[in-house]
Protein backbone atom coordinates (compact mmCIF):
# COMPACT_ATOMS: atom_id res chain seq x y z
CA UNK A 1 0.00 0.00 0.00
CA UNK A 2 1.71 3.15 -0.88
CA UNK A 3 1.08 6.87 -0.11
CA UNK A 4 -0.88 7.42 -3.55
CA UNK A 5 -2.65 4.33 -5.11
CA UNK A 6 -1.28 3.58 -8.11
CA UNK A 7 -4.27 2.54 -10.21
CA UNK A 8 -7.84 2.29 -10.52
CA UNK A 9 -7.57 5.77 -8.41
CA UNK A 10 -8.97 9.25 -8.99
CA UNK A 11 -5.74 11.04 -7.45
CA UNK A 12 -6.34 14.83 -6.97
CA UNK A 13 -4.36 17.94 -6.03
CA UNK A 14 -6.46 20.57 -4.31
CA UNK A 15 -5.72 23.38 -2.82
CA UNK A 16 -7.51 26.91 -1.22
CA UNK A 17 -11.06 26.93 -0.78
CA UNK A 18 -11.52 23.55 -2.55
CA UNK A 19 -9.28 21.78 -0.19
CA UNK A 20 -10.18 22.94 2.80
CA UNK A 21 -14.05 22.02 2.04
CA UNK A 22 -12.83 18.96 1.21
CA UNK A 23 -11.10 18.45 4.54
CA UNK A 24 -14.42 19.77 6.45
CA UNK A 25 -16.12 17.37 4.32
CA UNK A 26 -13.76 14.21 5.05
CA UNK A 27 -13.64 15.02 9.05
CA UNK A 28 -16.78 15.80 9.56
CA UNK A 29 -18.42 12.94 12.26
CA UNK A 30 -14.63 12.03 13.33
CA UNK A 31 -14.66 13.31 17.11
CA UNK A 32 -11.79 11.61 17.89
CA UNK A 33 -8.09 12.70 16.34
CA UNK A 34 -5.03 11.54 16.82
CA UNK A 35 -2.30 13.43 17.23
CA UNK A 36 1.43 12.81 17.10
CA UNK A 37 3.83 15.35 18.02
CA UNK A 38 8.11 14.52 18.52
CA UNK A 39 9.24 13.06 21.58
CA UNK A 40 12.38 13.99 23.02
CA UNK A 41 13.82 10.66 22.40
CA UNK A 42 13.38 11.04 18.79
CA UNK A 43 10.31 8.83 18.85
CA UNK A 44 6.51 9.88 17.58
CA UNK A 45 4.00 9.63 20.34
CA UNK A 46 0.41 9.83 19.55
CA UNK A 47 -3.02 9.72 21.46
CA UNK A 48 -6.37 10.45 20.83
CA UNK A 49 -7.84 14.37 21.11
CA UNK A 50 -11.37 15.57 21.13
CA UNK A 51 -11.94 17.58 17.98
CA UNK A 52 -14.09 20.85 18.17
CA UNK A 53 -17.47 20.38 16.30
CA UNK A 54 -16.99 22.89 13.96
CA UNK A 55 -16.13 22.74 10.00
CA UNK A 56 -12.50 22.90 9.24
CA UNK A 57 -11.41 26.30 8.26
CA UNK A 58 -7.29 25.79 8.11
CA UNK A 59 -6.65 25.75 11.87
CA UNK A 60 -8.17 23.10 14.39
CA UNK A 61 -8.21 24.07 18.05
CA UNK A 62 -7.91 21.60 21.07
CA UNK A 63 -7.83 21.96 24.78
CA UNK A 64 -5.72 20.06 26.92
CA UNK A 65 -3.92 20.19 30.08
CA UNK A 66 -0.38 22.45 30.63
CA UNK A 67 0.87 19.64 32.69
CA UNK A 68 0.83 17.15 29.59
CA UNK A 69 3.96 15.53 27.95
CA UNK A 70 2.53 16.62 24.46
CA UNK A 71 3.02 20.34 26.02
CA UNK A 72 6.68 19.81 26.69
CA UNK A 73 7.18 18.14 23.11
CA UNK A 74 5.48 20.91 21.10
CA UNK A 75 7.65 23.58 23.09
CA UNK A 76 11.05 21.13 21.38
CA UNK A 77 9.38 20.99 18.26
CA UNK A 78 6.37 22.51 17.14
CA UNK A 79 5.27 19.80 14.23
CA UNK A 80 2.01 18.15 14.03
CA UNK A 81 0.69 15.29 12.32
CA UNK A 82 -3.42 14.86 13.09
CA UNK A 83 -4.74 11.65 11.75
CA UNK A 84 -8.54 10.65 11.31
CA UNK A 85 -9.75 7.25 11.00
CA UNK A 86 -13.70 6.18 10.13
CA UNK A 87 -12.92 2.33 9.29
CA UNK A 88 -16.56 1.92 8.68
CA UNK A 89 -16.28 4.64 5.56
CA UNK A 90 -12.96 3.64 4.76
CA UNK A 91 -12.05 7.06 5.11
CA UNK A 92 -8.68 8.15 6.31
CA UNK A 93 -6.84 11.67 6.56
CA UNK A 94 -3.82 13.15 7.75
CA UNK A 95 -3.18 16.78 8.40
CA UNK A 96 -0.16 18.27 8.94
CA UNK A 97 0.81 21.59 11.09
CA UNK A 98 2.26 23.92 13.36
CA UNK A 99 1.59 23.87 16.84
CA UNK A 100 1.14 26.73 19.42
CA UNK A 101 0.04 26.62 23.09
CA UNK A 102 -1.82 29.34 24.97
CA UNK A 103 -3.60 29.96 28.25
CA UNK A 104 -6.12 32.42 26.76
CA UNK A 105 -9.07 32.16 29.32
CA UNK A 106 -11.46 34.31 26.74
CA UNK A 107 -10.30 31.14 24.10
CA UNK A 108 -10.93 28.46 26.94
CA UNK A 109 -14.35 30.02 26.98
CA UNK A 110 -15.14 29.96 23.49
CA UNK A 111 -14.04 26.37 22.74
CA UNK A 112 -15.53 24.69 26.40
CA UNK A 113 -18.37 22.26 25.96
CA UNK A 114 -19.57 20.22 28.54
CA UNK A 115 -17.83 17.16 27.01
CA UNK A 116 -14.41 18.55 28.31
CA UNK A 117 -15.87 18.20 31.82
CA UNK A 118 -15.16 14.31 31.53
CA UNK A 119 -11.25 15.38 31.49
CA UNK A 120 -11.36 18.81 33.82
CA UNK A 121 -14.23 18.61 36.34
CA UNK A 122 -13.09 21.41 37.73
CA UNK A 123 -14.76 23.21 34.70
CA UNK A 124 -13.56 25.66 32.42
CA UNK A 125 -11.87 27.78 35.04
CA UNK A 126 -9.44 25.00 35.94
CA UNK A 127 -5.98 26.98 35.48
CA UNK A 128 -4.37 23.48 33.98
CA UNK A 129 -6.22 23.83 31.06
CA UNK A 130 -4.40 24.82 28.05
CA UNK A 131 -5.70 26.06 24.27
CA UNK A 132 -3.94 24.29 21.73
CA UNK A 133 -3.39 25.44 18.10
CA UNK A 134 -2.87 23.62 15.18
CA UNK A 135 -2.49 25.84 12.06
CA UNK A 136 -2.65 23.02 9.09
CA UNK A 137 -0.29 23.55 6.47
CA UNK A 138 -1.26 20.18 4.31
CA UNK A 139 -3.25 17.01 4.48
CA UNK A 140 -3.89 13.88 2.60
CA UNK A 141 -6.82 11.91 2.46
CA UNK A 142 -8.05 8.05 1.23
CA UNK A 143 -10.89 7.14 1.01
CA UNK A 144 -12.54 3.61 0.00
CA UNK A 145 -15.64 4.24 -3.08
CA UNK A 146 -17.44 1.71 -0.53
CA UNK A 147 -17.03 0.39 2.78
CA UNK A 148 -13.66 -1.95 2.96
CA UNK A 149 -15.30 -4.75 3.55
CA UNK A 150 -17.41 -4.36 0.19
CA UNK A 151 -14.11 -3.18 -1.05
CA UNK A 152 -13.11 -6.61 -0.45
CA UNK A 153 -16.36 -8.19 -1.84
CA UNK A 154 -16.15 -6.29 -5.27
CA UNK A 155 -12.13 -7.45 -5.65
CA UNK A 156 -13.43 -11.08 -5.06
CA UNK A 157 -15.62 -10.69 -7.84
CA UNK A 158 -13.75 -8.57 -9.89
CA UNK A 159 -10.49 -11.32 -9.94
CA UNK A 160 -12.88 -14.07 -10.94
CA UNK A 161 -14.25 -12.18 -13.92
CA UNK A 162 -10.66 -10.67 -14.44
CA UNK A 163 -12.07 -7.35 -13.99
CA UNK A 164 -10.33 -4.39 -12.01
CA UNK A 165 -11.29 -3.18 -8.62
CA UNK A 166 -11.80 0.28 -7.55
CA UNK A 167 -9.67 1.31 -4.66
CA UNK A 168 -11.61 4.52 -4.21
CA UNK A 169 -9.66 7.89 -4.08
CA UNK A 170 -6.78 9.60 -2.81
CA UNK A 171 -5.66 12.94 -2.93
CA UNK A 172 -3.32 15.94 -1.96
CA UNK A 173 -4.34 18.88 -0.19
CA UNK A 174 -2.46 21.70 0.05
CA UNK A 175 -4.35 24.52 2.50
CA UNK B 1 -7.11 15.28 27.29
CA UNK B 2 -4.18 14.38 28.56
CA UNK B 3 -2.35 11.23 27.73
CA UNK B 4 -3.10 9.75 30.51
CA UNK B 5 -7.25 10.48 31.76
CA UNK B 6 -6.47 11.84 34.81
CA UNK B 7 -9.48 10.58 37.09
CA UNK B 8 -11.81 7.84 37.02
CA UNK B 9 -9.78 5.69 34.65
CA UNK B 10 -8.02 2.44 35.62
CA UNK B 11 -4.73 3.50 34.43
CA UNK B 12 -2.46 0.10 33.84
CA UNK B 13 1.30 -0.68 33.45
CA UNK B 14 1.69 -3.84 31.31
CA UNK B 15 4.34 -5.41 30.24
CA UNK B 16 5.70 -8.99 28.87
CA UNK B 17 3.07 -11.81 27.46
CA UNK B 18 0.42 -9.92 29.42
CA UNK B 19 1.22 -6.27 27.07
CA UNK B 20 1.04 -8.46 24.28
CA UNK B 21 -2.37 -9.90 25.00
CA UNK B 22 -3.23 -6.48 25.45
CA UNK B 23 -2.54 -5.46 22.10
CA UNK B 24 -3.39 -8.27 20.07
CA UNK B 25 -7.13 -7.82 22.16
CA UNK B 26 -7.11 -4.12 21.12
CA UNK B 27 -6.09 -4.44 17.48
CA UNK B 28 -7.97 -7.79 16.17
CA UNK B 29 -10.46 -6.11 13.65
CA UNK B 30 -8.52 -3.32 12.79
CA UNK B 31 -7.31 -4.00 9.61
CA UNK B 32 -6.09 -0.45 8.53
CA UNK B 33 -3.66 1.26 10.67
CA UNK B 34 -2.13 4.86 10.60
CA UNK B 35 1.34 4.49 9.48
CA UNK B 36 3.66 7.89 10.69
CA UNK B 37 7.28 8.31 9.64
CA UNK B 38 9.61 11.49 9.83
CA UNK B 39 10.22 13.27 6.24
CA UNK B 40 13.29 14.92 5.47
CA UNK B 41 11.96 18.24 5.85
CA UNK B 42 10.73 17.68 9.79
CA UNK B 43 7.84 17.02 9.59
CA UNK B 44 5.90 14.23 9.92
CA UNK B 45 4.00 11.76 7.28
CA UNK B 46 1.40 9.53 7.69
CA UNK B 47 -0.74 7.42 5.65
CA UNK B 48 -2.76 4.13 5.88
CA UNK B 49 -1.54 0.61 5.47
CA UNK B 50 -3.10 -2.82 5.57
CA UNK B 51 -2.43 -4.79 8.73
CA UNK B 52 -1.96 -8.37 8.51
CA UNK B 53 -4.54 -10.24 9.90
CA UNK B 54 -2.50 -12.60 12.69
CA UNK B 55 -2.58 -12.30 16.48
CA UNK B 56 -0.51 -9.35 17.38
CA UNK B 57 3.32 -11.12 19.00
CA UNK B 58 5.73 -8.11 19.31
CA UNK B 59 6.85 -7.34 15.14
CA UNK B 60 4.26 -6.22 12.20
CA UNK B 61 4.88 -6.97 8.83
CA UNK B 62 3.54 -5.06 5.58
CA UNK B 63 4.22 -5.21 2.01
CA UNK B 64 4.30 -1.56 0.48
CA UNK B 65 5.92 -0.67 -2.81
CA UNK B 66 9.75 -0.06 -2.99
CA UNK B 67 9.34 3.45 -4.78
CA UNK B 68 7.18 4.66 -2.30
CA UNK B 69 7.76 8.02 0.05
CA UNK B 70 7.92 5.88 3.51
CA UNK B 71 10.82 4.02 2.34
CA UNK B 72 13.30 6.93 1.76
CA UNK B 73 11.77 8.63 5.18
CA UNK B 74 12.80 5.04 6.75
CA UNK B 75 15.89 5.40 5.44
CA UNK B 76 16.75 8.36 7.06
CA UNK B 77 15.11 7.76 10.73
CA UNK B 78 13.97 4.33 11.28
CA UNK B 79 11.55 5.36 14.24
CA UNK B 80 7.97 4.48 13.06
CA UNK B 81 4.51 5.10 15.20
CA UNK B 82 1.33 2.88 14.23
CA UNK B 83 -1.67 4.40 15.28
CA UNK B 84 -5.08 2.10 15.47
CA UNK B 85 -8.60 3.77 15.73
CA UNK B 86 -11.98 2.00 16.03
CA UNK B 87 -14.25 5.18 17.17
CA UNK B 88 -16.88 2.66 17.18
CA UNK B 89 -15.68 1.58 19.83
CA UNK B 90 -13.89 4.27 21.83
CA UNK B 91 -10.89 2.18 20.88
CA UNK B 92 -6.90 3.67 20.43
CA UNK B 93 -3.60 2.28 20.30
CA UNK B 94 -0.46 3.68 19.14
CA UNK B 95 2.66 1.40 19.54
CA UNK B 96 5.61 3.09 18.63
CA UNK B 97 8.64 0.99 16.67
CA UNK B 98 11.48 0.58 14.86
CA UNK B 99 11.59 -0.13 11.08
CA UNK B 100 13.37 -2.27 8.46
CA UNK B 101 12.93 -2.94 4.80
CA UNK B 102 14.14 -6.02 2.91
CA UNK B 103 12.75 -7.35 -0.15
CA UNK B 104 12.71 -11.38 0.59
CA UNK B 105 10.91 -13.06 -1.64
CA UNK B 106 9.79 -15.79 0.78
CA UNK B 107 8.55 -13.67 3.74
CA UNK B 108 6.72 -11.45 0.74
CA UNK B 109 4.80 -15.35 -0.48
CA UNK B 110 4.33 -15.86 3.36
CA UNK B 111 2.93 -12.33 3.66
CA UNK B 112 0.97 -11.93 0.46
CA UNK B 113 -2.93 -11.99 0.46
CA UNK B 114 -5.62 -11.55 -2.59
CA UNK B 115 -6.23 -8.27 -0.64
CA UNK B 116 -3.01 -6.86 -1.66
CA UNK B 117 -3.67 -7.30 -5.69
CA UNK B 118 -5.63 -4.06 -5.39
CA UNK B 119 -2.42 -2.41 -4.95
CA UNK B 120 -0.15 -4.63 -6.76
CA UNK B 121 -1.80 -5.72 -9.84
CA UNK B 122 1.16 -7.68 -11.23
CA UNK B 123 0.29 -10.05 -8.13
CA UNK B 124 2.94 -11.34 -5.57
CA UNK B 125 5.64 -11.37 -7.99
CA UNK B 126 5.95 -7.45 -8.44
CA UNK B 127 9.75 -6.74 -8.10
CA UNK B 128 8.75 -3.47 -6.19
CA UNK B 129 7.04 -5.24 -3.19
CA UNK B 130 9.01 -4.56 -0.37
CA UNK B 131 8.44 -6.27 3.04
CA UNK B 132 8.45 -3.50 6.04
CA UNK B 133 9.20 -5.36 9.62
CA UNK B 134 8.12 -2.93 12.41
CA UNK B 135 9.54 -4.06 15.32
CA UNK B 136 7.31 -2.82 18.52
CA UNK B 137 8.98 -1.00 21.23
CA UNK B 138 5.70 0.25 23.44
CA UNK B 139 2.24 1.01 23.16
CA UNK B 140 0.15 3.51 24.88
CA UNK B 141 -4.35 2.60 24.40
CA UNK B 142 -7.21 4.47 25.28
CA UNK B 143 -10.52 3.07 25.58
CA UNK B 144 -14.03 4.01 26.62
CA UNK B 145 -16.32 1.52 28.52
CA UNK B 146 -18.77 2.27 26.03
CA UNK B 147 -18.97 3.94 22.38
CA UNK B 148 -18.60 7.14 22.50
CA UNK B 149 -21.98 8.64 22.18
CA UNK B 150 -23.53 6.60 25.16
CA UNK B 151 -20.12 7.83 27.11
CA UNK B 152 -21.62 11.41 26.19
CA UNK B 153 -24.88 10.57 27.81
CA UNK B 154 -23.85 8.73 30.37
CA UNK B 155 -22.13 12.17 31.12
CA UNK B 156 -25.00 14.58 30.80
CA UNK B 157 -26.74 11.96 33.24
CA UNK B 158 -24.07 12.25 35.86
CA UNK B 159 -23.66 15.81 35.52
CA UNK B 160 -26.97 16.27 36.20
CA UNK B 161 -27.15 13.80 39.02
CA UNK B 162 -23.75 15.56 40.60
CA UNK B 163 -22.02 11.86 40.02
CA UNK B 164 -18.77 11.38 37.62
CA UNK B 165 -18.47 9.70 34.65
CA UNK B 166 -16.64 6.66 34.04
CA UNK B 167 -13.64 7.84 31.01
CA UNK B 168 -12.55 4.40 30.47
CA UNK B 169 -9.46 2.56 30.73
CA UNK B 170 -5.96 3.73 29.42
CA UNK B 171 -2.77 2.24 29.78
CA UNK B 172 0.76 1.95 28.38
CA UNK B 173 2.12 -1.06 27.37
CA UNK B 174 6.08 -2.34 27.33
CA UNK B 175 6.31 -5.39 24.71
Amino acid sequence: MSEKYDHDSEYKELSGEEGRKKIAELAKGIHIAMMTTVAKDGTMSSRPMAVQDKPFDGTLWFLTRSTSEKIGELENDQHVTLTFAEPSDSKYLTLKGRASVNQDRAKIKELWNPMYKAWFPKGEDDPEIAVLKVEVTDGDYWQASSSKIVMMAKYAFAAATGGKIEVGEAGHVLV
